[in-house]
C-alpha cells in the first residue's frame, strides 16, 4: 500500500482522490491545500490528515505526491518532492515558463525520483485504441493527423490571465497528443486564431479559436482545431489518415438512445466535459502511476514530454504573432 | 423501341410514366384511364394517345402493357393483354381473391406471354445488396430474418375497404421480401395484430399494427413488423441473422447533414414514403422489364410470386382470427 | 456499513463481490460455497470469513444476503434468509418451478424482509434512459416494443438440462424487460422457435432460436427475438415504437474507433457478453439494493416480478408446443 | 428547347452529355472535339452533328455552349462564344493564369452573355442542405469551417504538369466551397503541404497533401484538408462550427448495408469518385444553367467566382513557398 500526499482539493484534485482511494494499492495519507476548509473535508472523507507542504514532504510514511494545486505552485512542489525523494505525479503543466520547467526538471533529474506528468488524454481508451491500431500498421504510414478539440463553453475571462493563454492551457493537450500518436517531435509549427466566442477573452489578450498546423520529420502533418466553445458538449475527436486508410476516434455520447420523431432523428450529445469524457482515462492514468511506483513500468509521460508540449505551445504563440511558420530545432 | 400502353394515371402510374419515357428503349404509346382529364394530361405530356381498353389491346403497335389501374381491374386487364399477346407488367396485387388470381394466371400461362408482377422492393439497391451478400455466404446459413416496415401515416379509412386489409395491401410486400431473400416458401405463418393507430381502421374491420412470424423448411424464421404509422417517415429496414453474423439494411435518410446542438444531435428522418424511398427501385424494375421484352432475362417476379404472396397474406388473416399458427402445404 | 453474506463464488458471484467491496456502505462478511477452494480464495481477497449456510444465516452481524449460487438452491436460501430476518438480494430466477416460487414468496411475505430479485438489465443506463424518455412522453402511447437479444455463443448442451430451457433461462430477461418498459402485464403470449445453432441443444429437448409475441391490455404488442448465438458479440437492443415516434437503444461497442480501408469501413463489435455489457447495470443494481437496505427505496424488482417473468416463460413453452396463442389471466 | 454545342468528349463531357440529353428542354446539337472518333461516337449517340469550333460558334441554331474541353482551351472558347452571343457553361477553371482569366472575363462582360462556371460541388444536395441550414441560423454565427477533401488515388505524374498543381486543380474546389458557404472572401491564406503519396508528384514540382487555413473578414476561419489519396474512396466532408453548434455533412456511402461479423462490423466505403459522388450535383447544375437560359435565374457561380478561386489558389502557392500567411486585399 502506497501512501499518497494529495496537493490541491479542487475539481481535478477530487478526481484523483476518488481514484487513489479506489485503487487497492494506494491510499490518501495527507491532504495539502491553503484552503483549509476544503482540505479538512477531503481529509475527513478519506481518513487522511491535513498537513502543511513541509510536513508532507518530510513525512517518512509518504511514498508519493499527487500535485493538483494551482499551476504556479507545480514547479516548486515538484522540486521539493524530488529533494524529499518522493515519487511524483503532477498535473500538467509543470510551469508556464519554459526556463522554469527546465530548471525544475534538472532538479528532478539530479534526485533520481520518478516523475509522471499528467496528460490524461494519453490514457483515453478510444485514443489508445487508435494509437495501437496505427502502430499495428492498420493505416500504413501516417500522412495527416486531424485533432478536433472543443470545450463546451469558455472559461471566465479572469481565468485567461492565469491560464497562460489558449495554446499553453488548452492546445497543449492536443500538441502532446500529436507527439504521442505520431511518435515524433514536430519540425515546424504554424498557428492561426481569432477571438470569436467571448470579446472579454480578446480584451484579456487571448484568442478563443485556433487552427494549428504541424510538420513532422517523417513528412506527416498534424492539424489541430480548437475552440473554447462547442455548444454541444466536449468535442474530442481524432482522425489519422495514412497511406492505407483512415482511423477515426469519435465522440463519446451521453447515452446511446436515439429518438426518431416527426421532425428529425435525435441522438445524445457528446459527454459534457473532461470529468465525464476522461473518467476512465484518469483511472488508467493512476493505474500507470501505481505501476511506476511498483517498478513495473517507467513513466510513459515524462518531464521531457511536459517540456516539449510547452515548447510547441510557445512556438504557436510566436507563429500567431508573426504570421509565419516557426521552424523547430 | 417498345411501345407501351399505360393503364392508370394515378400516383403509381405517373412514376412508371416518367421511367418509361426516360428509358431509351421504351415510349408511352397509349394512356388508358376512365378519368379522362388525367389521361389527356398524361398523354399530352408524353406525346401519347388516349385510348380505350379495347383500342389499346387491339393496337398492333403496342408491344407491352403497364398496368397501374385500380386493383379490381388488374386481373381482367392481364387476361385481355395475354389474349392480345402483349407482354405484361402489372403492379401488385394481381387480385385480392386467390381463386381469381389462379384463373388469371392460367390464362397467362395458356397465352405464353411474359408477365412481370410489380413487387418494387425486390429492386431496391439496399435490399438487393443485402441479398447478394447473403447469397455470397457473408453470414452463412440464414437463421432469423427481421423485416421492419412502417408507413409514415395511415391511409383514409375508406381505403381500407378496397385495400383487402393490411395483410393483402401492406404486409404482402414484406411476405414477398421474405420469400425473395430466403429463397424458399414458408411452412407456417402466425400473425398478430391490433388497431392502435386509427379507430376508424378498426371499425372498418381491419388492424393497423401487425407482427408476423414465418417458419421455413430450412429452419429459418422470419419476423415481420408492420405499422400503418411511423411518425418519422417510411421505416424500411431488413436484418438477416445467420450462422456467421448479421446483415442490416438501414433506412435511407432525406439527407446526410447532422446538426449538433445544445440539446442533442439531430439527423434527417428516413425518406418520407415509397415514391422517394423506392425511386431507384422503380427505375431498376422497369429496366428489368425492358430486359424481359428484349429477351435478355426471364421475369424475376412471376405470377407465381404474386400468387404465393397472396396465399401468405390470406394465411395471416386466418392465423389472426384463429390465434393459431397456420401450416402451409 | 452493511455486512453481506455472499452465497456462490462463480462468475456472477465474483461480479457482485467486486461491487459489494467497492461500495462505501457494504462489505463482504461471509462467503458461502460448497466449492471450498473458491470460497477460501474469495474470502481471503475481501477479508471475509468462509461460513456454512447455517453459520451465515444465524450470524447476528450479517445484515443481508446476496444469493449467486446454483439456481436450484435459490428458493431454499431465500426462505432461510427470510426466516433469519436478513434482507435478500437474489439473482434470477427464484426457481424454475412456479409452485416452488409461490411457496417461497409466501415465506418471504410472512417474514416481512425485503427481497430484491436480480434482473440486471433493468439497471442498464441505456435501457433506463429509453424507459425514462418513454415515460416522459417522448413517443406518445406505446404501440410496438421490439427486443433483440442474442448471446454471443451457445452454452454447452449439458447446461441446457439445468437451465430450464431457453424461455426460463434467456428469454426471461426479455419478458421482464417488456413488463418493465411497458409497465403492464401481457394478456397473451405466442412463442415460436427452432433449433438452428447447435443440434445438441435440440437433442437435449430445447430450442436455440426464438421469436415471441406478447399482447398487452393497452393494445401494445411486444416482439422478442432471441438466439443463443450472434457471431458478433452480445446483441442487446430495444426499439419502442409509439404514436409519436420511435426510441432505439443500440448496442454498446467495444470501442469507438473506426477504420476506413480499401475494402470497407469497420467499426468495433458489440461488447462481448453480459459481464462487459451490463457492468454498470450491476453497479447500479447494487446501489439500489443499498438504498433498500438504508430504507431509502422499496425494491424495484420484487418477488412478484420474478414470478411473473416465470409465468410468461412457462406460457411461451405452452405456446411453442401447442402452436397457439396463450391467453393469460 | 435549347440547342447546345458540347465542346470536349472526355469523362466530364460525357457526364454533361447525359444530362443535356435527359433534360426535357435541352438537346445536344453539336459536338466539337479534336479527337474525331470520340466526337463522332458521341454525336451519333445523341443525334448531334460533329462540327468545328468555328462552325459551332457561327451556327445560328445553337443557343449555348457547354465547354468541357482541355483546360488550356477554356478561355479561348469562352471568348469566342461570348463574341458569338452564346450563353456559356464552362467547366472550371477558366484558365490557370490569372491575367488570362481577367482578360477573358472582360470579353464576357463586354458581350453581355451569361456565363456559368462549373464548380459542381455547389449543387451537391448534402452541401446545399448544410448551407441552407446555416443560412437559416441553425448554428448561429460561423466560427470554423472544416473541409475534408481527399481523392481516392493520385493522378499520373504527367497530369501534374498540366494541372497547374494541387491548389489550382484540386483545392480550388474547396476554396470555392469555403467562399460559397461562408458568403465572403477571405482576408488571408496560409497553406502547408508535403509530398507523401507519390514521389513522382514531388519530382514534378508539386505536393500531394495540403492543409490550408483561411481567415475571413467576419472573423471566421476555414480549414481545408486535402490529399491526392484516401485509400477508401472519395472523402468529401464539411463541418461548420458556429456560435450555436455544428453542422456536419458526411460522406455518401456506396450502399447502406452493414455486416456484423466475428471480427468487426463493416459498412460500405464512400462512393468512389466524383462521377458517383456528384452525380446529382451535375444534374442540378445543368438544371440551374437551363434556368439561366430561360431567364429564371442569374448565374449563381460567375466568372468572378472562377477568378476569386484562382486568386486564392495562387495565394496558397505563395504561402507554401514563403512559409508565411498571405494577406489578401
Amino acid at each position: 500500500m502506497f501512501n499518497i500526499a494529495l496537493f490541491g482539493c479542487g475539481r481535478i484534485g477530487k478526481v484523483h482522490a476518488v481514484n487513489i482511494a479506489a485503487h487497492p494499492n494506494t491510499q490518501i495519507k495527507a491532504v495539502i491545500d491553503p484552503y483549509l476548509e476544503g482540505a479538512n473535508q477531503l481529509a475527513k472523507q478519506y481518513g487522511a490528515e491535513v498537513m502543511s507542504v513541509d510536513e508532507a514532504m518530510s513525512n517518512k510514511d509518504i511514498d508519493a505526491v499527487c500535485i493538483c494545486s494551482a499551476t504556479d505552485t507545480h514547479a516548486d512542489l515538484i522540486e521539493k518532492a524530488a529533494q524529499a525523494g518522493k515519487a511524483i505525479f503532477c498535473e500538467k503543466p509543470i510551469d508556464l515558463s519554459l526556463s522554469r520547467v527546465k530548471a525544475c526538471l534538472e532538479v528532478v533529474s539530479q534526485s533520481g525520483v520518478k516523475l509522471l506528468v499528467g496528460f490524461n488524454r494519453r490514457y483515453d481508451p478510444q485514443f489508445r485504441t487508435l494509437r495501437e491500431l496505427f502502430e499495428s500498421g492498420a493505416v500504413g504510414k501516417a500522412e495527416t493527423l486531424v485533432i478536433t478539440s472543443r470545450d463546451p463553453s469558455p472559461p471566465p475571462a479572469d481565468y485567461v490571465h492565469v491560464s497562460g493563454g489558449i495554446f499553453r492551457d488548452m492546445s497543449i493537450h492536443d500538441l502532446d497528443m500529436a507527439r504521442y500518436i505520431l511518435g515524433e517531435d514536430p519540425s515546424s509549427v504554424s498557428a492561426h486564431g481569432a477571438c470569436l466566442v467571448d470579446p472579454a477573452i480578446g480584451e484579456a489578450g487571448d484568442i478563443d479559436s485556433a487552427v494549428i498546423v504541424l510538420h513532422f520529420p517523417s513528412g506527416a502533418m498534424a492539424n489541430i482545431i480548437n475552440s473554447r466553445r462547442s455548444g454541444y458538449g466536449y468535442d474530442q475527436r481524432i482522425e489519422l489518415h495514412g497511406s492505407k486508410g483512415m482511423l477515426k476516434a469519435g465522440n463519446v455520447r451521453e447515452h446511446l438512445v436515439e429518438h426518431w420523431g416527426d421532425e428529425h432523428c435525435t441522438a445524445a450529445k457528446p459527454q459534457n466535459f473532461f470529468l465525464e469524457r476522461y473518467k476512465d482515462a484518469y483511472i488508467d492514468e493512476w493505474q500507470h502511476f501505481v505501476d511506476v511506483l511498483e517498478g513495473k513500468s517507467e513513466p510513459q509521460c515524462t518531464g521531457i514530454d511536459g517540456e516539449q508540449a510547452l515548447v510547441l505551445a510557445d512556438a504557436c504563440l510566436t507563429s500567431l504573432e508573426s504570421h509565419q511558420t516557426i521552424a523547430l530545432k
